[in-house]
């Protein structure tokens, strides 16, 4: 596949979407009675938590390392992430027979430490703060030769993660709205483009947690402006928007809501109980989203991206 | 349809299968790659966590329900159940247009306990006994003239059981082996039936905690033997079986396997953590077998039954 040098065009993530396809699941679309009853909309939960490493992240890693030269993919991939972006770009090297090496702050969960090592990748642990992780990222790739594959400022990795929402939007055909949670923006922008091209009707909402709204106030500022805080549950969306994922947010995400800590931990609970599915905390936002605005959702055909599953079950918040 | 007065035969199963299907999911059959590797055998897994009220249980109590007269029916359903019975009784009585009346022990789950009372059945708490519950029971029966629907010793609740295995069986074809965990006897009775009715080479085989082994300690012995403890977490196995259910049992179950507690709580995590679904106590039995005695399954295509998913969230085991 060709690298990609600027936005993706549709037909570019249709390309990324067969070209994955060896490489990750088509996930179900899952509906839930009770829930609909509840927020008096028909939801259409889109489960990238049944996705391979339990994360949508998969689609990213995969379409980024397609693109490397015969010559980048035997030096191998490289990045620095503290969760399921480690395990995809582990899984999509052992997938073509590269090696991987992965930074991860020696706070990381165990269980994604674990996976990752599971999946053959040479793991070095650093202290847990950005300068570290991109000191010691560049030092391995320094030594190695591997290539660095962005979680998200990278659009391969965003051409990966359209392919979510193509998907869901195949599956059901007449959604009124898409609603993804935002972190770095990765799975956002991707799912801005796809919904955009795919329709010329939908609207597509973000989601971030209050305490982390660098996406609602760059929007708003009409300039990236990064998070003064990280401690928010949803633990997959600290991350502050890139060049990228901004410009491509700013044009084509129609509005981005924030939700409290406590919606948050209350959606992943209902989710659980009613759906008895595991989602992380972060993809509990856009049921958060519904349940906090509901004025919105109501009587509308709402896709909500269920973003991942990999939960530490000894910490759970409830 | 007709009342059974007899072990139900294949007809009845199917006819059974037909009129239910209105009142129950056709639930999904998962499978796990990794769960695949660890325990070397081909496992499916029928997700009955995933049907309505969250438990198979749905299935035999609306079997049952559909059996009553048109004057039967006015005068309402009553069962008496610390749990997933409680909610199908519920469930059933409410889609039927008719009272439900529920005893419930004071000390059952509150989530159990919302779930019953939210499908608009009449709940009266007792003490957590035996005799307690049954002569609560006799005196809302008494006063009401609703019918008594039994979890288990009954071949009407038995038919609505045999069809989940129906289910599996037409969606995995070539099983080699089937497997249900048995608590009453009531989905255990109803798989064997079930699967010898469909198959002539299928194997059949039932798993229980090792602390309440009531159904391999009854086969041996040819006779029925009660539990003498009911200290295990798998809460939905607690019971003992009935004369109807050890009956079917001893004719049609190969073979009883039991398992430690430990054995169960590390299966229910695996299933949480790898396939990303939430599962009660009881249905994590199944696959605890496999891992306990993985010779008899090594190279198998296994179903195993998840019977539910109602856990208290509050009281994990980890």
């Amino acid at each position: 596949m060709k690298k990609l040098q600027e936005v993706p065009t549709w037909q570019d993530i249709q390309e990324t979407h067969e070209a994955i396809k060896p490489m990750i699941h088509r996930t179900p679309v899952l509906s839930c009675q009770s829930i609909n009853e509840i927020t008096g909309a028909e939801l259409f939960f889109k489960c990238e938590n049944f996705q391979k490493i339990g994360a949508f992240k998969m689609r990213g890693a995969s379409s980024a390392a397609l693109r490397l030269t015969a010559e980048e993919k035997a030096k191998g991939l490289a990045t620095h992430s503290s969760g399921n972006h480690a395990q995809a770009v582990a899984l999509s090297a052992k997938l073509l027979g590269v090696p991987a090496y992965i930074v991860m702050p020696d706070t990381s969960p165990q269980i994604k430490k674990n996976a990752t090592a599971g999946y053959g990748a040479e793991i070095t642990e650093c202290e847990n703060t950005l300068a570290a992780r991109e000191s010691t990222l560049a030092a391995v790739v320094e030594r190695t030769g591997a290539t660095f594959i962005h979680p998200y400022d990278d659009y391969a990795v965003i051409a990966g993660q359209a392919t979510t929402a193509k998907e869901l939007m195949e599956d059901v055909t007449d959604l009124d709205i898409i609603l993804s949670p935002v972190g770095g923006g990765g799975l956002m922008s991707g799912t801005a483009l796809t919904s955009k091209y795919m329709s010329d009707q939908i609207i597509v909402y973000g989601g971030e947690p209050k305490r982390v709204d660098d996406a609602a106030r760059s929007v708003a500022a009409g300039h990236l402006v990064a998070n003064e805080r990280i401690d928010t549950i949803a633990d997959g969306l600290r991350t502050n928007l890139s060049e990228r994922t901004f410009a491509i947010i700013q044009d084509k995400v129609d509005k981005i809501f924030t939700v409290s800590e406590e919606a948050i931990i209350n959606a992943m609970r209902l989710t659980w109980e009613r759906m008895k599915i595991i989602i992380e905390p972060s993809c509990a936002v856009p049921l958060a989203v519904v349940m906090t605005y509901p004025s919105y959702f109501e009587g509308k055909k709402v896709g909500l991206i269920l973003t991942g599953g990999n939960v530490d079950l000894g910490k759970l918040p409830f």
